[in-house]
């Protein structure tokens, strides 16, 4: 490939200021925050509208060039690190909130908006967007993971909130996938395929999302459990009985240690269960009295409300807080988070594994999921020059991916596959992977996009 | 095409009982429920495995001959239509409910079964699959159609309940699309791919389904108001104010005369909303208050409570039997329905253009929809030998979608393409069809699955 015309015609193009190979910009567009190696884009671009995005496109087709939408790097797989170089495509400059349609209950935003971004926004008319990774991510780079997140239990992924995408594909061409009705049967179902297509299918410019109103009323509780066991078994039922909690969070023993030294907080050091309820006064009442009753058979000791705003927001801070927790306590060492998510009912079996597994390895960490939904991780704190236990923790993640796949789950419920779960992809999808390859073959010919990503 | 050998080859590959070209088996399965022209197939087949699909589409393969999956020929667009001829498929015998996995809130099903036939089955466990389009349709055919119907508004459409397909493609390869973990972020999403592909791009051998608790309390409630126009801005600031409403629906007076006739019933011959209220008895009190409030400041004259069982049903029954009431009352006439959806705000306007165009048209007909979503039908009793009516009819349709598309609405919110939307999916998807094509010729190079459906 010959970066200097390449980079020359980018110039030409856009702007040259918004076509960047300075050092310290190539060195921030190399990583994420996984523990993946890093690899040195050949050049940073940062366009301002999807026609810009289309030219590109067309110039890295010219020159068979790697394309890397970023937004900023707080993937957990490697999505963003450019393995075979290229153009590193950052949308930080497409970050413009462009349409509150209230009564729809729909925005329209450019991809570079992040989340908290748009619920600053959002405020003011009495609405928000549930989605909620740990990081501040950027929505374009949420619709691209398939990410979700807390309040998921309630409220979906990603795949529920977006309403329609704007996405520049190999050739350049600008498409929309959906429209801003309700619901659609007319033509196949494009919006779908292309969330979690982590950049290997084309480059979102523009989502509409849809928002929600505020709930009447909030109320989370904190309920303590003697065993992990007794947690994730007082959830299963809880799911079960229909109550529409809108987050159910496990954190284990180990997690909440770190999570007192770090945030100095003085949570019991016990397998925890932290619950948020979001509806009318009375009928929230009557959920939390029936989920405390049902916690009360699985032997909870201790079941707190937090009513308070600030007390409730410490809580989930706290919850969001968890990842940089470990980071700080393991000073040296880098974080990994397995991410497998298996049908509710085989949730107490997967955990009861993967604590054995982790207590096994010797490896420092916990355990924290959105266990309303089946999804946990394992949070392991690992020493990356020590070749013997980056092997330990690869076998690690790889017996509970089986564990998960063998019981009809998965081995990502939110991170997405990146670089860290291709080898999986055969096991898990089986024949309909040669069919997903098709599709991308179909889309993206000369393989240009996010290549190395997910096959 | 060699009919005659293709028989001889099925019939050795499952029992020749199994095949059939009796005429008035032919005949059966050469329509459906729309005013679309029949054709007959060239035979029909009723396979029993999904291993036995796959023989038989490898058969088709060898003959270039066309496929069509047929449930129980409910569809209003003509999707089971073999406008080419070929096999109609017939999942008559693929009955059965594999599973009922009451803790992971999943069912598995045969393609076969209906969705009355499942909500019976699932009774005993307190639970129930929410999607009910007017037709006691097949769980194939629905997901095949990306159907909804009048629950949507809460639980939303088959695409939100199809949790995994096991799909035999063209080429007879049997996949499954997803898993049963309550979400993934995991390859390619083909689930929501398949879900209203309408037969053009595999067969569904086998669902997996989401099923929900049964509401702790139901209640249903009857609005009734002088203006079509008072009806629909209450339902939008119902649905602006978040109240969960489980069931929303319009009944213009037109169609309430017809139901009242048909039905010997004497509900106000005037436009009405049906609503239904899921939930705990104290936190759906607080939302049929508020709702009553809303409804009070669009001058509803009568909100009648219906809390008893039977009466909730009649009035949903009267709801479902609605195109019967209008088939039986215009004898010698057909059934054609358009359905437009519209983003919320644009439903008032929508549906007043649509009286006017439907008044100005002179056919019998009146309006109905699912207007918690901002989809509505105009039901139009048309005489199919009166060439002029039709194309007036087509021409009323057309400038419905054309106003639906405008409003970034779509042409048909749940009915599917069939052969009647055809012609809307350039103006609808724009360069974006351009790419379902190319799809498409990738699953399906031959063309053999459902030719001139969609495209």
């Amino acid at each position: 490939m010959d970066v200097r015309s390449l980079v020359e015609e980018l110039k030409e193009t856009i702007d040259a200021e918004r076509v960047s190979q300075n050092d310290t910009i190539l060195e921030q567009h190399s990583k994420d925050e996984s523990y993946h190696t890093p690899n040195l884009p050949d050049v940073v671009v940062f366009p301002k509208t999807a026609e810009e995005v289309s030219k590109i496109m067309k110039l890295a087709q010219k020159y068979k060039c790697p394309v890397i939408p970023f937004g900023i790097g707080s993937s957990l797989e490697g999505h963003v690190i450019p393995v075979k170089g290229g153009i590193s495509l950052d949308f930080t400059l497409m970050n413009e909130i462009i349409d509150i349609r209230e009564k729809d209950l729909l925005v329209v935003v450019q991809p570079g908006v992040t989340r908290t971004q748009l619920n600053e926004a959002l405020k003011g008319y009495g609405l928000f967007f549930p989605v909620d990774p740990g990081a501040d991510a950027t929505l374009g780079g949420m619709a691209a993971t398939g990410a979700s997140g807390t309040t998921t239990v309630k409220y979906g992924t990603m795949r529920n909130q977006v309403q329609d995408l704007e996405v520049v594909l190999a050739d350049g061409t600008i498409i929309h996938t959906g429209n801003m009705a309700a619901k659609s049967s007319s033509g196949y179902n494009l919006t779908s395929l292309f969330i979690g297509s982590e950049g290997t299918l084309g480059c979102f410019t523009e989502l509409t999302l849809k928002v929600h109103g505020l709930p009447e009323y909030v109320m989370a509780a904190r309920a303590v459990f003697q065993t992990v066991d007794d947690a994730v078994n007082a959830v299963v039922d809880v799911r079960q009985a229909g109550i529409p909690v809108a987050r159910a969070e496990l954190v284990d023993e180990q997690t909440m240690h770190v999570v007192n030294e770090h945030s100095q907080t003085d949570f019991p050091v016990k397998p925890t269960l932290l619950f948020e309820f979001h509806g009318n006064q009375s009928g929230l009442m009557e959920d939390v009295r029936l989920t405390k009753q049902i916690l009360d058979d699985h032997n909870c000791r201790d079941f707190i409300y937090e009513t308070d705003h600030a007390k409730r927001n410490q809580l989930w801070k706290v919850r969001h807080n968890m990842a940089y927790a470990f980071i700080h306590t393991y000073r040296g060492r880098k974080l990994m988070a397995t991410d497998v998510c298996v049908p509710i009912s085989e949730l107490a079996g997967a955990i009861y594994h993967a604590r054995k597994a982790l207590f096994k390895s010797g490896i420092p960490g916990g355990i924290a999921g959105h266990v309303g939904d089946g999804n946990f991780h394992v949070t392991l704190m690992i020493d990356t020059n020590n070749a013997e236990e980056i092997a330990r923790t690869k076998q690690l993640n790889k017996e509970l991916v089986e564990y998960a796949i063998s019981r009809r789950g998965t081995c990502t419920g939110e991170h997405g596959v990146g670089l860290g779960k291709k080898q999986f992809q055969r096991l898990e999808h089986g024949a309909a992977f040669d069919y997903m390859k098709k599709i991308k073959d179909v889309l993206d010919p000369n393989r240009i996009l996010n290549p190395g990503k997910i096959f």
